[in-house]
């Protein structure tokens, strides 16, 4: 209660640790034809070069979706509406004339998003007032530096600041992942390796691994490994690996650099029976992303790093009628998958999801009826190429209205008080849904919204494929899940930025602790009771919170500045779900990337820069830029 | 993998720590002539003298609920299937020409229920065979001794044992609570008491409240505390509570024992603007208790003390087609709900829900539409009456199918692959629920089946009416809620018990230990791993489980004799959900008494009588027949 002006964003993690493993990897392998096969009306979630939105609208008709909007002619209704088609192109046009990129080649989009306004103008903006000046911001790689610009799509300005010489790249392009995949054809020993293997080149398949950081050797270039499997009589390749092949690449050259084979005796497992195939509108959308359900209205909008964000949450007091402000925004900041083989062919796979492939860019298109229920909307996201193009990623996030016969609350009165109480009012919510395929996992993302004014994030990777290989015949690193498949123990940790804003900008961190009191003797027939200690965080180091369950607390975001009834502050309780810790030698290079797992809650100053807790440039970085290097300055 | 005829079921227990305090107690007030207005088939849930069961079948038909049946014929079909009205009746003329009972007054009935066949004999039960022999078990008090009876419906024949001499008393009858409401009516200072503190008679409400045991001065009779509240211009009369007053009251003879009231400066709160009212059938049931859904069956019973039981549930191998067993039983053992409030009016409210209240005697009607949704099926309890007369506690239980819109399994590969698949299943659940209705708060309990194989317990508190009194005007045992009203700080334990018949009843307890391990310098750029190290537990001692958050474990049951293809052990995996830890005392008498929530998973050999973790006699018991007393010895 007494500081104030303090903490305004929180950082905090759910881990989903997973004995029985899978692997993580990402896109699998496409022969460099297979791509004329594509059509982006249909596979949205995948579009080359052939497929794009140009700058004039699709003529066709669009092809059988459930769902389908011609995004040619969107405009932007709200300040952090994402950008559009036509503003996306536009960036591109008045950067391929800038000066930085007119007469240099190679160069590539690695993202083009809306920059946000200012969260004070955001906040003072009002439906109907005219919209903020529209900027993007884009990072580009060009002749192998990285950039971070400003488009000024007004004025056209553009601000170019080149970044620093620490490490890190910016997650990979779609283009990247796809040619990692083929690029090893073109050198001769690869083909004669996997021949060798007794794998035939038609039945290849192959997915592009973004490797880590260790060590110097690793520096100053662009590097990719990739791992190959059999296709051959399965879907489920993943269940079929040319085990202990690895292959490091040169991203930018396409150059095989080096090809690692340490399982020349292993078979290639055979797969059998392994096979997975199985052959209300209650809520108002406004202006494509301005979401109202019940109590509750939100912005939300799709992003190729992020997922979904959810912007200016905001919930109407039952009793004043008065809308108020709960949350600035809220997105998964990022994924951390490390696996736990430290043997030649695995120790590197310790992914950073968002930071490395985008984990909207991972989100597939969702299946109607299947993956959001009959009353679902669908959102779909728009997202650069990386010459800049837009394509439509469509129904990549799904919102619908969910009654899953759950009571929200209830009292019932003895009878025999003559009062006849009972007061029962189901549970129905509003949940927003995104779903990425991440190779042989998909993870699924729910914001869930009661009308009590609760927010539930539920992470789970739904069922996964729980299936991949060592190369070790003993049960050491995992458990033996198929006939020569092994299931190497990793753990998933998800990091969730949540800008909380309760009743304005000036919120505190408190952390209650739960305490035992032991009674004087005398005092009591009690000999020990529980007692709670309130302490508001004064420093980001207070507010770096280890979960003890032997030492329990409770964790409150309040606004000090204003009070309930009786004179508490109001405020929101955030309470970790499924939660897990890192076990990992700080001192291993993994961890020191993953670092934002040291502690399950972070809460950091409001810093406009500070959102990716693995960092901005998290590809082969060393973690210089994380959550927890913010937190310690 | 190892041991096996070990370890055959397992408690465990899931906290809900909640801050925000409520109270616990029990049955409001009733003047008693108010008893007169009740009607069963309308109050069923509450049933008086006047209007239970007789032998015969009830002349008039149903009153308006959505779901009648006349139980008076109710036949049994399974070896599990509850006693039915007749039955119990049976057993209540049985009991009242024994010697026993013909020339002894007082006596009661404290609970008639299903004497289980062995084990054995209900496995080898199939339907068709004629019903194994029906017996009873019967706790009664007579002349204030207890006794745990057997009675065999065919030839009659009852055993008697009279119970030893160590601490602690059958769960309260209904008319020991009710009785308990009024009693302190018939004593003068009371009343005038009462009248003093400016509350009229007519609005008075008062709670009887088990009192643990603390001492000696409490020993050796059958005790209760009594507390009172203003019901004046609110429903919601626990908050306005008649602060500091208590009534030691003795059960039996109804005597009042002590008054005492530290609360004459207290005023009563004023309770303003704190009333809370607001104004496909894919399953079958046979026999009316055995469920089948989707490829699961099971048997499922009302109870008195335990609320549900499920028995017996098995599950389809889709591949198999063969049903295999799971459970051979689970239900709610014990509930353990300690305040944390020392001073005189509060320490001893630590309440055992299941063993000194009834778990399954509080579970109210369920609302149709509200408690559960349009395509529930609706399952009544039959109960005795301290008399032995039977009532019926309608609609106690829901079945349904549930579906959130969730989705069940997903995988979809990216179009690239060339593969189009695109895999998801939604998630269509089972839900068996009931809700206790414990004064203040309200229990729901749901036992979740998934197609997967996976069953899910969830306890909640939905919506308690968060308010409770302190006789502290400071910020000391919880938080100022409404004027003149503190939320005391407590904890709820539920613990569950589950014997596990994985494929059959020789199963095993694994705990799955994941350690960090160290590279060697030079072995690999990793610095750090984790390992998997299976344990099977071989002693009770082994198998007591302290959850630790940053030593994590994996709980598997598994049969050693039933391998998957591969060789693995087929098994079942033991997933906390909400966990919670006991911090007090263990030597605080509450704690001695709820000493099951030492550790928060227990595995015992298969021991019949083994079954309430707080002990058979749990009301005013010292802990000498708790969960860690059994597995200690």
């Amino acid at each position: 209660m007494e500081s104030r002006h303090y903490i305004r964003f929180l950082f905090f993690f759910v881990g989903i640790a997973t004995l029985l493993a899978i692997t993580w990897n990402n896109l699998p392998y496409a022969p460099p034809d297979a791509t004329e096969d594509f059509d982006c009306t249909t596979y949205s979630s995948w579009c080359t070069s052939k497929n794009r939105f140009q700058s004039k609208p699709l003529k066709e008709p669009a092809k059988s979706t459930s769902h389908h909007h011609d995004h040619a002619s969107d405009t932007p209704h709200h300040p952090l509406d994402p950008l559009t088609v036509k503003e996306i192109n536009r960036v591109r046009t008045i950067l391929t004339s800038h000066e930085l990129f007119k007469n240099s080649f190679p160069y590539a989009f690695h993202s083009i998003t809306l920059q946000e306004p200012k969260k004070s103008l955001v906040l003072n903006w009002n439906k109907g007032d005219s919209l903020l000046p529209r900027k993007a911001s884009v990072v580009a790689r060009v002749q192998n530096i990285s950039y971070v610009l400003a488009v000024d799509l007004t004025t056209e300005e553009v601000t170019v600041h080149e970044t620093d010489s620490s490490s890190g790249y910016p997650a990979m392009t779609i283009e990247d992942m796809t040619s990692s995949t083929w690029a090893p054809l073109a050198d001769e020993e690869f083909n004669r390796t996997i021949l060798e293997r007794g794998v035939d080149l038609k039945d290849l398949a192959c997915l592009p691994i973004s490797l880590g950081w260790y060590g110097e050797k690793e520096e100053n270039r662009r590097l990719i490994k990739v791992q190959c499997y059999s296709m051959k009589d399965t879907a489920n390749f993943y269940m079929r690996p040319i085990e202990g092949l690895t292959i490091l690449l040169d991203m930018d050259t396409k150059e095989v650099l080096e090809i690692t084979d340490k399982g020349k005796n292993i078979p290639i497992p055979k797969a059998v029976n392994t096979d997975y195939r199985y052959s209300a509108q209650g809520f108002v959308i406004e202006d494509e992303h301005l979401v109202k359900w019940a109590n509750w209205e939100f912005h939300l909008k799709p992003d190729p790093r992020a997922g979904a964000i959810v912007s200016q949450a905001r919930v109407r007091d039952p009793d004043s009628g008065e809308i108020r402000n709960v949350m600035y925004k809220g997105f998964t900041s990022e994924l951390f998958v490390p696996y736990m083989d430290p043997t030649d062919a695995w120790y590197f796979k310790t992914y950073m999801d968002a930071g490395e492939y985008g984990f909207g860019l991972q989100a597939m298109p969702l299946d109607p009826l299947n993956d959001c229920p009959r009353n679902a909307h669908y959102m779909d996201g728009v997202f650069p190429a990386a010459d800049g193009t837009p394509y439509v990623r469509s129904n990549m996030i799904c919102i619908f209205e969910s009654y899953a016969g759950d009571i929200g609350w209830r009292h019932a009165e003895s009878p025999i008080t003559g009062m006849g109480i009972k007061e029962v009012r189901p549970k129905v919510t509003l949940v927003v849904r995104m779903a990425a395929s991440v190779a042989n996992y998909d993870y699924i993302v729910d914001w869930e919204f009661q009308t009590d004014g609760l927010i539930r994030i539920k992470a789970s990777t739904a069922y996964e494929n729980m299936n991949q290989i060592s190369n070790q015949a003993e049960n050491l690193f995992g458990t033996l899940l198929s006939e020569n498949v092994i299931g190497v123990i990793h753990d998933h940790f998800i990091t969730f930025y949540l800008d909380m804003d309760i009743d304005g900008s000036d919120n505190s961190f408190v952390k209650v602790n739960i305490k035992r009191q032991e009674t004087s003797p005398g005092e009591s027939p009690r000999r020990s009771y529980l007692k709670a200690d309130r302490n508001v965080a004064k420093t980001e180091k207070d507010a770096q919170i280890k979960l003890k369950l032997y030492d329990p607390a409770e964790f409150h975001v309040i606004n000090p500045t204003k009070k309930t009834r009786v004179g508490n502050p109001v405020g929101y309780k955030v309470v970790p779900g499924g939660t897990a810790a890192s076990l990992l030698d700080r001192e291993d290079p993994p961890q020191k990337r993953g670092a934002f797992t040291n502690n399950q809650i972070w809460v950091t100053p409001y810093n406009e820069s500070e959102q990716w807790a693995g960092g901005l440039f998290v590809y082969q970085s060393k973690g210089e830029d994380t959550l927890a290097v913010w937190s310690d300055r």
